[in-house]
């Protein structure tokens, strides 16, 4: 299954249900805060997520995040390889290794 | 490029910096939530996202939700299509046609 | 200093700047949410926050609830003192007591 | 009803039902988080919330703001207060009139 692959079965399911007017870019990127929480929801007070709910939830946020990205026509896997490089110049291994601190404190 | 490339790169990017110790489950959730606000800023005030912006913090957002998946051996395409089955089975079209009512009040 | 007079100072603040048409309710509750994340942030890694920006982060949630508040004419003190009630009601003490599961399942 | 006032029913429904063991500081600004985004909830597809709904999650960020503020001896109004001033001073009058841009791009 490739994402390309995703995007045409999503598109499916919205064109179905005549959805596409609901997702505006704006509303897209609230949905993704709404479902982070809920897959936040499984930590509020403990480590010890309900395992189908994470799956549920982390579903949720990643679906809306193809649906903002295509929006844009934006590659998932590509967006993610270019920040993965951006990240990479701004912690520079001698500097970033056993180390949470953000890189403008670094 | 598949996720299960990224995947081989992002464990890359971790392991050269140690920062596995941080990637606890759970502050892969919090952390997916930080960005998911931070690419809702770009719609705070208006419908008028910076666009290099919104492509670096969807890329977070994504990153994250792809190390989480990762902690418990999932696959990020196999959720999303599993979560899209359960949705057309919760909405189904001739209930959700054009409709942006949550299926419990359908 | 009460609330009351927190609502003025408020006003004046947002009125000189020409600021009341960016705050709809809706803006105001995605600014709630952004503000929420950049509180959690100083948590994302450890349980040692930034002192100052944690009062600065809670600061602006608070702020933004106030805004929102008087949008709809709520009195933030009622609001939590009603809710306070309910709360009591769905988690009776001989059920609730040293559990952290939600209503629902207990 | 003054949050001094609050505070000690909040205070009482905490200890009757054991819930402090719970209320870590990174358990309250999870908390935020996840009440914000429940708030969000009543304007993810249009800007007419439910108004009981909108209550009751406003109610529940607020309380844990109040909560947080606790664990750390702050002083809710005191907190708005302060990061009014710092407010005032970021964005001046004449600069921030009319203008929603963020303080470090004026």
């Amino acid at each position: 299954m490739s994402f390309a692959n995703l995007n045409s079965k999503l598109e499916t399911l919205v064109r179905e249900r005549d959805w596409d007017q609901f997702h505006t870019p704006e509303n897209l990127a609230k949905s993704i805060s709404i479902e982070a929480a809920e897959l936040l929801e499984q930590f509020q007070w403990n480590s010890d997520p309900d395992l189908e709910q994470l799956r549920d939830e982390l579903a949720d946020v990643l679906t809306y995040c193809l649906l903002l990205a295509k929006k844009y026509g934006l590659d998932p896997e590509a967006l993610v390889l270019t920040k993965l490089e951006k990240t990479k110049a701004k912690y520079p291994v001698e500097k970033a290794k056993g180390n949470s601190t953000k890189y403008d404190r670094l």
